[in-house]
């Protein structure tokens, strides 16, 4: 079946999932019979374009990726994204715009529109889950669509489709783990004798920590993932707010070096178990003994370990191996995966 | 919808399942609008049953657990287990007879007449993997029936689902891992100081180990799920003869005291990968460093890790943990994962 498709937003992990769909485009049509091609990009800084017999994705790239505008590409006049949403006669909406922790907007907006132009939508965007997961999921259903979200948690990698697809009527009583990968190369770098803030200035060189680098530090982008994971696997709609959240500005160089001198290691965890009827979020540095599977996991190794009423104790992680580290090839493999699994 | 289920094989295992579609009735009721009654049982060494409207599966129990034939329970006269395959009249057929290496049988011939009657399959009996996988895939195709075997690799954790459903179009490069249970119990009571001899025993008195110990010491259960995986996930018919293959017996209570001073472990390593065109397994002891994934599984948990062309490596790792073990209740998982999956 042929797919026309909508990019709102186009930024890092949006162009590496327009590359990522052109370069499996044959195994799509071959595997699953899929075929596509791009009616609406909308971007941050670079314009917006919209041609529903389909955009030069080509062409897009490289106008964006050498600093210039889109819109001569356009067929329409469009100046936001509500409007190439709106026009693009997209089949499937994939939503990368920034998120926002406290409303989720513009985002909501994005997928509600999408979602009632009769689209599926992926979106990478955990705001949209911890804020309006009831509201959106409803709004899909009624219109027999799909929005799904497995980048929002360990990047692409499948958990929510894990959950869905693969342990059908397993009850999850708790899940802990590292999922924040910032923190996680601070301290892992802390280790190795740097100071925190030198660690902090090499993630935003490389583009994993923000100018502002609060939202990992203070275990905001963690407590998000952790409300996000509660409101899907648990059935419980956990707000950020509602995690117990302490950040790693707190651990000092000396704190690391006493852990490195005692075989452990300090670790920013996260996790959620069922408390009588309640559903207690948590996100906090923990001294982690050498025997926790947690302490093997380095840099922007994350992982996640579930227990439920089914299995023995099942853990996913996900390693950063040469040539591939994680962060926007990974995630965009999980706006790719949603795609397949929707339309397939 | 109505599923008539048969229960080819009556062990641990399939009791297990028993009891867990039992438990779940409700849940797989409002969930999935699934509902089942059992309509053939065979049994290894109490009779064989067969009643198209439901047999009373608490009382088939109950028989087999006190010693005795559930031939009282049969609206039909039937000895072999290929006629209660044939008269069941089910929907769905649970393959669990014990594993034959060499040849795959009788398995197969049951996978094969229920396929004809119409039925799904799953099992947890990898030689029909090994075996057959190809033969019996394009018969349930033709069928539009499925043929799922979930249960034949880490008991029943999602592995074949999960690249199934949750990674389309990834592409498996190699895979590493622990996958023999059996074997890792004994190193690690070796770790602990008891003899070789002493922790086959222990395996045997817990049932995890059979009266020969050979298929697990030997390496010849890991090269068999070895050629599963390559077969299924790599499209690489291997067969277990066709594994590199070294079992554990050279591991000497000396070697294991001198690697745990080292900060070291021996584990009996499975893997696969791509070298050229061909597909090379192998199953060898490995000495291996503390910062190993590994090296932290000890007693019955096992774990492989998949190098695929999407994600960085990604792990799945099952702990045995209190009050679940893994072994039986956790196959019987992977056989009802394949059975709500198949008819959902």
């Amino acid at each position: 079946m042929h797919n026309k498709l909508a990019l709102i937003g186009f930024g890092n992990v949006a162009r590496h999932l327009a590359r990522l769909l052109v370069r499996k485009q044959e195994a799509l049509k071959s595997q699953y019979d899929i075929t596509f091609s791009f009616t609406g990009i909308a971007t941050g800084r670079h314009g917006f374009a919209v041609n529903p017999n389909g955009l030069d994705i080509q062409k897009a790239l490289e106008l964006v990726e050498s600093g210039q505008s889109i819109s001569s590409l356009s067929t329409f006049q469009v100046d936001n994204s509500l409007a190439v949403i709106q026009n693009s006669q997209a089949d499937f909406m994939f939503e990368n715009s920034p998120v926002n922790y406290e409303t989720g907007q513009p985002a909501i907006d994005h997928v509600r529109t999408a979602l009632n132009k009769g689209m599926h939508v992926s979106t990478a965007n955990k705001g949209t889950v911890v804020h309006a997961f009831q509201e959106l999921s409803a709004l899909a259903k009624s219109k027999n669509k799909r929005y799904m979200y497995e980048s929002t948690v360990l990047g692409g990698t499948p958990i929510f489709s894990t959950f869905r697809e693969a342990m059908p009527a397993a009850e999850l009583i708790s899940f802990k783990g590292i999922i924040n990968a910032t923190t996680n190369i601070i301290l892992s770098r802390m280790e190795d004798g740097e100071s925190f803030d030198a660690a902090v200035k090499y993630c935003q060189s490389v583009g994993v920590a923000e100018t502002d680098p609060s939202g990992d530090v203070d275990g905001w982008d963690a407590s998000i993932k952790v409300a996000a994971l509660a409101t899907v696997l648990m059935n419980a709609p956990l707000k950020p707010h509602d995690v117990e959240r302490k950040g790693i500005r707190e651990i000092t160089a000396e704190m690391v070096n006493q852990a490195k001198a005692e075989k452990k290691r300090w670790k920013l965890v996260a996790s959620a178990e069922r408390v009588g009827n309640q559903i207690k979020g948590r996100v906090a540095p923990e001294l982690v003994e050498s025997t926790s599977p947690l302490f093997g996991m380095m840099g922007s190794s994350t992982g996640l370990t579930f227990r439920t009423d089914v299995l023995p104790d099942y853990s996913v992680t996900v390693s950063e191996r040469e040539g591939m580290q994680g962060g926007p090839e990974e995630t965009a493999y999980g706006l790719f995966a949603d795609f397949v699994n929707a339309v397939k």
